[in-house]
């Protein structure tokens, strides 16, 4: 039996180096959380020392819960000619209080005297001190042989020599790294095979895309030996990205039958991958291999055909071991049972065959096509079946809103004002509220109007806001999709909107959530 | 001297099956030219019988002076139990009267079987006297064996039995084709290995992106022998598409030193993979290996010093073999030396020393603490430089402005509206303007207003528009980010606006826009 691999997810540091990439506190604490319910055994939070979010994460991280993911604080080995205890990086890493550490340092010549400027020897014992004087301190140590590829191909005896250094030290495990990204599988092959061989001590993987490889070098390291694989959700990192840690383990699993620290929730990985998107606020890559949205859509007459007779003929892996979905221009069969699955977990009855749940996915089918998404709207998704279902009743009548913006120079405030006008059962209610901006105003405006009829109005608030433009070369006359979250103090719910105008989406998705609220009450009265 | 490899392009048939994609009949020869113009040496223009635009090019691209490629038809093998010369098919491909006719055929048993529903025997009868018939037609013949390597998986004698029959009665090439895309690298390797062995016949490979290593499978089947490699520009086709031969073409060059047919125009990748985008109308991807916008940006502090003391150490090539370009990022992340390498790229000249790099800084850090990214938003960076060396002055005043919204019951229009009142050198002007939404309503607006003054703004529209919502966790009273790119015809820029308010954060990137491009018309008068 082969030892089980250890997967590494370094999104929340390598992967926020890429263009566009940024994560609020709250939102790498959700990123943790998603990573640890996958089944990652080591999630790197981020630069020890780098900036007040990273060393906050270290602190806040510790108050979740995780059920077996452990974090890791990324640092490098100590600056030239100090001790590592001096070290302000060093010290930074140990104030994270990480049970494990992972440090980087030079495995290649060109690096160490043109960038770090330092002599040969010097750079090897600051690996070894650093190594060293971290599992003084009881840390578990990563070492990140950084450039170790492109150093090995220079001087193949200083790449291994650096790589004793830190085995000899104790780190745990040596990372393998192709920083520069342009190493191609047959190299990376050869290369970890070799270390193997020489230095006889647990070797990890860490590779970049540039040369369009980071998923198969990463594959090739495990043949060859590599036991600990590094990478990031959806391929985010600086330049071309880190290898997708998603195709990767899928990859390693149906493929190469690989093993794992701990079992992974498989059919959750299109759900992973979307969800880091949303927290990152990306656009998933529809072309994504076994999660994109495009992954299982046949689009050729010969592929639906053989599709149809036969699903293996055209598909290499059934979607839906990986939670993702065939999809198949005018065919219900797949939508259907999806549909049904999801009404049942509603709690609600109906039979696969009954004319309603056609008419949900006919509805459905409508509104994606106008740009809707529910994969994020359960409370939409729910208020829309129980429209076709008929047991939807409107609660009040909207007449009319307005918002005015307006700005005056001198004038401080910059002035957001909402008025809202209702009815409930022919009792008019005309109100006018202020806010930060257009919607905030609109929601207050709507609450204050409700809250005479309904008083369980004023327990909601809202919890997040979401704004993504469609089409976007469309640019300002795109459409726009707004997502909010709301909650009551006991229930969270989602609701969406879709318009050309944000504040109209933003509009539907804030009367779909007062309304969800009041119809569930009314049901549980 | 190893043989040269054959460059096989199938954007125009296999990456015309990808979600999204389709080319006019003048896309299609622009196509054609660009390919020609880089050194690709086979074009498959299209399905030979599928539908009136692909038999329309292959007419209309005889009157293209193409000075190297050459065009192929594509079809398949002749329908069960009757003779080409009755198949419909096969007439079209003759019709398509090009030098080269591509035909694929099974060597997956499962195929034959459960998909065209006929005898293994049959089949084999189907490739050769296909095959042959186009032979007697002076036709050169591709033999591309779809879904090769799980057919050889499956039964290794059929498939290859499949092969000789088609290298028996005369075809060029045997491609091996992964069509399902799931096949890994050290497989393809292995496989085309031992046909190679077995076979003794020039070999080539199509390969699919399912599993994430069609790029690494393109290469392994070189490694292995193959000498004619077929790939669609940016990875377009089915599902997750084809592989990639922008990629492909760069590894297979700079890394395998492998010899080609014809020279390659290699500082025109980037300019191939843009100009593609651009007819198919595809978004380029930012991160697309050597030629993507992110492919050679330097984000991380460290990364920028490392290349400004030696580009090797982040770059696995230099940009420019590729016709790419650097690009330095300013982020939270980075420090000095990034904002002075981007000021330097600016055309700017100040030392690394001097006061105004630290102010510069100073003020970057004050916006960024705010909730400003410049990563994305170079014009807000340039005119922020601008501003702190004082060479900034301003092209108008603003006054005031105000939108409107408003929805009634029983009225079918929506109202966006918004007024903008300005004023150039005490001249004031009032303008409004209706829109989709309140930002398109503001944008014409502000463009109204100004176009008395600056005729050159009408020429400027905006070509992207993006909101991110910061600390959703505060919901509508977040702070909002707003980007927008907008364009002249000439250049594309990107500026961006913060506040809690989204209609202010869209008015001030609006404004920095118009300011950048009256500031840059200006400097170059």
């Amino acid at each position: 039996m082969s030892t089980p691999i250890c997967l590494y997810d370094t999104t929340l540091r390598d992967g926020a180096q890429g263009k566009g990439i940024s994560f609020s506190p709250a939102g790498k604490l959700r990123v943790a959380q998603a990573l640890d319910g996958f089944g990652i055994d080591l999630i790197e939070g981020g630069y020890a020392a780098s900036n007040p979010k990273d060393v906050a994460f270290f602190e806040d991280v510790k108050r979740l819960e995780l059920s077996h993911a452990r974090i890791a604080a990324f640092g490098s080995t100590r600056r030239a000619n100090i001790s590592p205890s001096e070290d302000t990086g060093c010290q930074a890493l140990i104030a994270a209080d990480t049970p494990v550490c992972t440090i980087f340092g030079k495995s290649w010549t060109l690096h160490v005297t043109d960038v770090l400027r330092t002599t040969l020897e010097e750079n090897l014992s600051m690996i070894r001190e650093t190594v060293d004087w971290l599992r003084q301190q009881n840390r578990e140590v990563v070492y990140d042989a950084e450039h170790f590829f492109d150093g090995y191909k220079a001087d193949r005896d200083y790449a291994l020599a650096s790589l004793a250094a830190a085995r000899d030290a104790g780190a745990e495990v040596l990372v393998l790294c192709d920083t520069n990204g342009g190493t191609l599988p047959h190299e990376v092959f050869r290369m970890t095979q070799e270390v193997a061989h020489e230095l006889q001590v647990p070797l990890g993987i860490h590779a970049h895309n540039d040369g369009g490889c980071g998923v198969a070098n990463s594959i090739e390291s495990v043949r060859a030996g590599a036991t600990h694989v590094q990478g990031t959700i959806n391929g985010y990192g600086e330049r071309c990205g880190n290898a997708d840690l998603i195709p990767v383990m899928a990859n390693l699993l149906f493929k190469l039958g690989s093993g794992f620290e701990q079992d992974l929730k498989m059919e959750r990985l299109t759900e992973l991958s979307r969800t880091i998107d949303e927290i990152a606020n990306q656009r998933p890559n529809p072309k994504s291999a076994y999660v994109g949205d495009h992954a299982f859509s046949h689009k050729a007459g010969m592929h639906v055909d053989g599709v149809r007779k036969n699903a293996a003929s055209f598909e290499h892996v059934p979607p839906d071991t990986v939670g993702n979905g065939r999809h198949i221009l005018i065919s219900e069969l797949s939508g259907t049972s999806n549909v049904l699955l999801k009404i049942l977990d509603m709690g609600l009855e109906v039979e696969k065959t009954s004319p309603e749940v056609k008419e949900v996915l006919t509805e459905l089918e409508r509104l994606e096509k106008d740009g809707y998404e529910f994969e994020g709207a359960d409370a939409s998704f729910y208020m829309l079946v129980q429209k076709v279902l008929k047991n939807h009743r409107s609660f009040f009548d909207v007449s009319g809103y307005r918002i005015i913006n307006e700005y005056r120079k001198g004038d401080e405030n910059h002035l957001a004002e909402a008025s809202v006008k209702i009815a409930v059962d022919g009792d008019v209610e005309y109100t006018v509220a202020e806010g930060d901006g257009p919607v905030n105003a609109l929601d207050q405006a709507l609450r204050k109007a409700l809250s005479r009829f309904y008083p369980a109005i004023a327990q909601v608030r809202l919890t997040d806001f979401r704004v993504r433009i469609l089409d976007p070369e469309h640019s300002t006359q795109a459409k726009t999709r707004v997502l909010i979250e709301s909650t009551d103090g006991n229930r969270t719910w989602s609701t969406t909107g879709v318009s050309e105008n944000l504040i109209d989406a933003s509009w539907e998705a804030l009367v779909e959530s007062v309304e969800y609220k009041l119809f569930l009450d009314e049901s549980q009265s």
